[in-house]
């Protein structure tokens, strides 16, 4: 019984996630769902990649948390048009949640959509929102182990950022072994290392970024 | 439909750890749901733990884990009894999970089980396990914003502990605003600041955990 719910929800979810990347694909809007832990950085890189690329694309964003509108707040001071999303303790944002937003998005003046996740490295990795790719930080203060211990939202990532590299020092994380567990989970990863309050690695991760969205890249 | 089994699904858990919570306190067992994002330290924190606790009260460990055994095997390397849930992708552990794990677990011969749930600041939140109590593993890279960002998981701790203290230095987060957002959502929380690395502030939650194991303080 519940199992056959649980199928239900996911048939539902993937059947509106069709019709949203259809509809992406229609208005030409590359999509990126921006996945991580609580506090792995998503905001702060949001932040700072909002400032290089709306100088190049018209960007919006959709901001999903349980509760407050904190990190929409961050965004609308950047003068980027945002939409909050509270999943009132939901785990996840889910693709009719994403529908719904669209209705305050113009998306026939958007070049790029960027969605931030409710902070999890489980359950949104089960959503299918529609978007062109999946973007995963992950702060090296959670520890080299997680690539293994949370595989799935690892798996259809095109890039995982190594995020707080900075406080490398500080920690014993070994970045060989993460590097080589995330290929081994997900063989064409991009990897690259970010630290926000140092301003490293986000040219990489920007030029990355700018390439992708000039060649139309979709998820595979 | 969904809202309803997923009532269900919540009835048939607190129903179990009703059952399981009657078991502890018959076999005077002292039960610690062990709480926070993926990479908080939980581990580390526990390893750290049972070396004090352990030359005092007969202590064993469930660990849940998406896939690896790789925390049960650290917590195995000290020689304490633990037994690995693993959830297959799940986003938390449930009453029934622990039940059946119960049956590799001798409790009369047990005077402390810590359950270190599955990292995941949002699900685990919402399924009573049967503890006494609950503690919260917040490590301060995450930011000073997560408790107001996440207040279900914080509301019915018993204890936080406001990690990886030793990196506050390189961080920007404010200890007065997240000890004041933590006591806004929860008046009577325990707040202790602790590093692993650093052992700092762990005499103090080894001395607070003995405490209310020999005062058998109920969950309230």
């Amino acid at each position: 019984m519940e199992i056959r719910v649980m199928e239900n929800i996911f048939d539902e979810n993937d059947r509106t996630a069709d019709e949203l990347r259809a509809k992406f694909r229609e208005k030409n809007v590359f999509v990126i769902n921006l996945l991580g832990s609580p506090g792995s950085g998503k905001t702060s890189l949001l932040e700072k990649t909002l400032g290089a690329l709306s100088k190049k694309f018209s960007v919006a964003v959709i901001e999903g948390d349980l509760f407050t509108a904190r990190d929409a707040e961050r965004i609308d001071r950047l003068g980027v048009p945002v939409v909050q999303i509270n999943t009132a303790g939901g785990c996840h944002l889910d693709a009719p949640m994403i529908k719904r937003a669209l209705d305050s998005i113009d998306l026939d003046a958007l070049d790029v959509l960027i969605i931030e996740n409710v902070g999890n490295l489980v359950c949104p990795a089960s959503f299918d929102l529609g978007e062109t790719i999946r973007a995963v930080v992950l702060s090296i203060t959670e520890g080299d182990d997680k690539p293994l211990k949370y595989p799935i939202i690892f798996k259809d990532a095109a890039i995982v950022l190594l995020n707080k590299i900075d406080l490398l020092e500080h920690t014993n994380f070994d970045l060989n072994s993460a590097r080589s567990d995330l290929q081994s989970i997900n063989p064409t990863v991009e990897i690259i290392e970010t630290s926000c309050t140092k301003d490293s690695g986000l040219e990489n991760w920007n030029g990355w970024l700018e390439n992708k969205i000039l060649s139309g890249s979709e998820k595979v």
